[in-house]
């Protein structure tokens, strides 16, 4: 890059178009299969009061803020998250709509982190609510529909695991050993690191709170009963056809304070990666935010595109689905050459037909040579060039695979002839 | 609203379901419209580095910036628009491109403004550039894009106006009048707010640049002979059976500096409100922004969402259209009732299986009486309910509106089934 030349600001993005075909790719997926799942599109403000930040919601997020004074003194801040913003409108007008609420957004975030290997400063969240229902059924629609995203996406059965947990697991668990309840929160925090923890932190952590790493590990990896919740949520999955998809973990705990109850993430198989997307129940957030006025249970979860994106990309049937897609979509259906200038007023009132039957046109805009034309055509990647030359309005339709040319009449049937040669 | 609630910041909205529809509707034409005029989606961050618009694309827009330092101390501001962004990635990687390049992006911009009709303190702008290309014919393929996007949204001949114009004009009437630099772009601006000036500030404005109110009115009124790039354009417009729906108007020059040729602006028929959108030719902001090393002619467009909203509002026909629109797409596809909650795990079975196969389905999460099943159904706006009973695998297929039945077997051949009726 030329020396002082502007440039994007550290861990934000430029989408050029191959970039933007591939983020319009996945919000394709995610509209589709919140789609299926009877989910509607909401959106929230990307700038919020920091006040409603700094509420219930913290947890981490709260040192990583893009906060800033605005021109009218406010303080403010570019959103981590929004969750908090969902909250914000359910105490507003939750009484407005049936419930359960199926709400989800596609919406850009900020988090001013070091920028490293899918870590970015802005990322785009699809985020997916079920609002006003405790049952564990509705935890199950949740993780089923985050697993059909994943097939979707063209994920196999063990690409990907669901590790599905219990918050309340660890409440109990901090009930037993007679742990405060900032106790409680720290044990929380420390089993939330504990598989990233290389340099042996926790163990010491533990002992602080009176607790062995070694007690721990055990109430981890032998926890005898399960929640009934855990089990009906299992339960209902089988019957879905994606119980192999999960797998009961207690030591995913989430990361952000407001999780109430079952809690998920989603891996790729090895577990090598960081965390594709998680979620869980946040019964009390809600009512936290209202000081108590609006009670709701819900239960969400959320994807990044950074962090899935990398995961297709080392895929390879994911990959190749994805490819496949976008190289379905062309920048334009028929390229026009036109060979003879003098049928230039011809061309731009076929054109203008042709568009406003929904078929894509481009041309050069500026008479230059016929091979030039085509090679932009070619360039364009349109499937069909369609020659206007002296013998308007007898013109040739070109396949440019196949270099198959036929005789068309610019005249109303032109159109459906047309159509029909994009359809092949 | 409860006292003490949390609210939008003020200027900012949310979209609800309703209002993210209206939003969707919007950018679907918009994406339309583009990929019938061979256009590419890209997309530039939401914050960049301040320096970026303080380098001749200011005009006002830089008393308007969301602008504030960031947690590593650098000068950055929330983009008031995007065309300073597309010259950055311009300069870096225009080279990788064949020309002209036809691109285009939808994305949210801030300006901290006085909120009020019509104007708020974001909105979301869908651009349209056409890069690398001087001549005239650049100039009206995006004009007819305009057009072609407004017909697309419903609009008919006679309810909006394309006024014309050309800011060489004031260029060459200031060097008749033998004015500086600095004084044509304060002709400029006095020009650009003429319309708007009901309090008769700007005689004495012009008064100080050696100039009448009565000759610049007549300048405007009797413009003589148009500039040959208008008269292009014109033809051209002529040739697509859009020549109608434009008008010379020279006291068009838009409020940006860096226009610097054709510009134009669409407007009511009664031109009563604020113009729906605008742009023209900015031939030399790219070699501005990169000190002269990239030197790129290129004309854009922008409209907003909030000002086409309340003219689709405020125009029947064009509402009319939106409505229908909307009212197709329904939440789901098919509602379940499972009349028998024994049949609780065959129904999510058969739900994984349908929305497998893109049918979008939806049901009451936890086991309820009948009728609120079936109201749950309405509600949510399904046009087909599936009854689950005692007689599984056989089922009833409900169309809702006509109370219609039909038995199912719910067995392989239940996917195609109900994608027949679907289409229906």
């Amino acid at each position: 890059m030329a020396k002082g030349a502007f440039q994007t600001l550290p861990g934000f993005r430029d989408f050029r178009p191959d970039d933007c075909a591939v983020r319009n790719y996945l919000f394709r997926n995610f509209r589709e299969v919140a789609r299926r799942y009877g989910f509607v599109e909401y959106e929230t403000p990307i700038v919020e009061a920091t006040e409603l930040y700094m509420k219930k919601t913290g947890g981490e997020l709260s040192t990583q803020l893009f906060r800033f004074e605005d021109q009218g003194g406010r303080d403010v801040t570019l959103r981590p998250e929004v969750t908090a913003s969902l909250g914000r409108v359910l105490i507003e007008s939750q009484r407005a709509y049936q419930k359960p609420m199926r709400w989800f957004e596609i919406g850009q975030c900020f988090r001013y982190e070091a920028p490293q290997a899918g870590r970015t400063r802005e990322f785009y969240q699809f985020n997916v609510d079920l609002i006003g229902e405790a049952d564990p059924a509705a935890d199950a629609e949740l993780i089923a529909l985050t697993i059909e995203l994943m097939r979707e996406l063209g994920f196999k059965q063990g690409d990907f695991v669901i590790r599905l947990s219990d918050r309340r697991y660890w409440q109990n668990f901090a009930n037993d050993k007679g742990l405060s309840a900032e106790q409680a929160e720290e044990l929380l925090a420390i089993v939330d690191k504990l598989e990233r923890d290389k340099e042996g932190k926790s163990g010491p952590k533990l002992e602080k709170l009176g607790l062995t790493l070694e007690e721990v590990q055990i109430a981890i990896n032998s926890p005898g009963e399960l929640s009934s919740d855990l089990d009906a949520v299992l339960a209902n999955l089988d019957a879905r056809g994606m119980r192999d998809d999960v797998e009961v973990d207690l030591s995913i705990v989430r990361g952000l304070a407001y999780y109430t109850g079952v809690v998920f993430e989603i891996f790729d198989a090895k577990k090598k990666k960081r965390a594709v997307a998680g979620g869980g129940r946040y019964d009390t957030l809600v009512s936290a935010l209202s000081d108590g006025k609006v009670d709701l249970p819900a239960v969400g979860f959320a994807i990044g595109d950074v962090v899935i994106r990398n995961l297709i990309e080392d895929t390879p049937h994911a990959f190749e689905k994805m490819q496949a897609a976008l190289k379905a979509e062309s920048a334009c259906d028929v390229f026009f050459i036109v060979a003879d200038q003098a049928q230039q007023a011809n061309a731009l009132t076929l054109a203008s037909k042709l568009r406003a039957a929904g078929i894509a046109v481009s041309y050069t805009l500026t008479p230059s040579k016929f091979n030039k034309q085509f090679k932009a055509a070619e360039q364009a990647r349109a499937p069909l060039a369609l020659v206007i030359g002296n013998e308007f309005p007898e013109v040739s339709l070109k396949t440019l695979a196949t270099r198959d040319e036929v005789k068309l009449s610019a005249d109303d049937s032109i159109v459906e002839s047309i159509s029909q040669y994009l359809k092949k």
